[in-house]
């Protein structure tokens, strides 16, 4: 891994100043900005603009916020507890056209183009994200009461950032932005390696 | 369908103004042009930090040039023709470890996450990008070169805009940018539906 958060190139600061913090203050979401949030997402690019992504949220306190809360691995509800807002990320995997159904195989891509734009506009208004794949996958299937041919493939923390102090130890010491490998290790020119 | 790129709620423009055009000047890219966006893409947060994305690149007029052009469906390359840059989006969609195997549930979501950064610093840049899942899908994994464990899902075109008319007649009338579906229809509150 390279230095952390240290870019090789002229990047904008928007993409090294966006982490995904486990410490969040536990205060309220305005719906105005979760549906800036949303609104984000709703531009990002799809295959055959066909948008395979639908975003389920409930906020903290709410009485929907258990639903999506108990899915959640016990490791994540940990700090999921102190977070403002919860979204699963469903997508449409496969589309029908009279007697045929075919996989739509950027349904998961499209719906990470639309979770990048949701965390980037979080950042823009001062808000923090966390994606998470430590859920129960049938468990969150059911309790979503997603239809057949969606599946949900990620939930996100919605929140504003607190001290990391406020974390339990063992999580405050994670509480350190994440470094990525060199960029040599993962652009290529012209084929693989 | 709602109208065209109207809003529904406040959002920053980089979402909105980041359009999908097939019309290209055909200019060379600077290498700091390109890796300005893949710096942007290499930020992308994943699940454990696992960064399942490579990209493999090509300029237009380079000898790695063809290896991807020719992997396209004909009805891009018409337009790909003019571009300045093509990158594939790869995923390592397994994990080893010892002697087990198995499919990291992100991989395409998290490669989605590195596009969408890539495509709003190429925005923030004068710069616009055209991601494609129209290529041959088996003819992509051998130019690529492409181990086991590692798949491919788009192809995106790099450039600068040039004008609608520049394109021939049947595109030029598609060079208007899309719409996308009202966020009731995508935003749901609890539940599926």
């Amino acid at each position: 891994m390279a230095e952390p958060r240290l870019a090789e190139h002229a990047v904008d600061k928007l993409f090294i100043e966006r982490t995904s913090p486990r410490s969040f203050t536990g205060e309220a979401i305005p719906d105005e900005v979760l549906f800036s949030m949303f609104e984000a997402a709703r531009w990002a690019p799809s295959a055959s603009n066909i948008q395979p992504w639908r975003l389920i949220y409930a906020k903290a306190g709410s009485p929907q916020w258990s639903g999506l809360f108990d899915c959640l691995m016990p490791g994540n509800q940990v700090w999921v507890a102190k977070a403002s807002a919860l979204v699963a990320f469903v997508a449409e995997t496969h589309r029908r056209q009279g007697e045929t159904r075919a996989e739509n195989r950027t349904h998961a891509l499209d719906t990470g183009a639309a979770w990048m734009s949701l965390a980037l506009q979080a950042e823009l208004l001062g808000w923090a994200t966390h994606g998470m794949a430590g859920f129960h996958h049938d468990k969150a299937r059911a309790a979503l009461a997603l239809p057949e041919d969606f599946d949900v493939y990620m939930f996100a923390a919605i929140g504003k950032r607190a001290a990391a102090e406020a974390l339990p130890p063992e999580l405050a010491a994670r509480e350190v932005p994440s470094p990525r490998r060199h960029l040599a290790e993962t652009v290529f020119l012209g084929r693989f390696g």
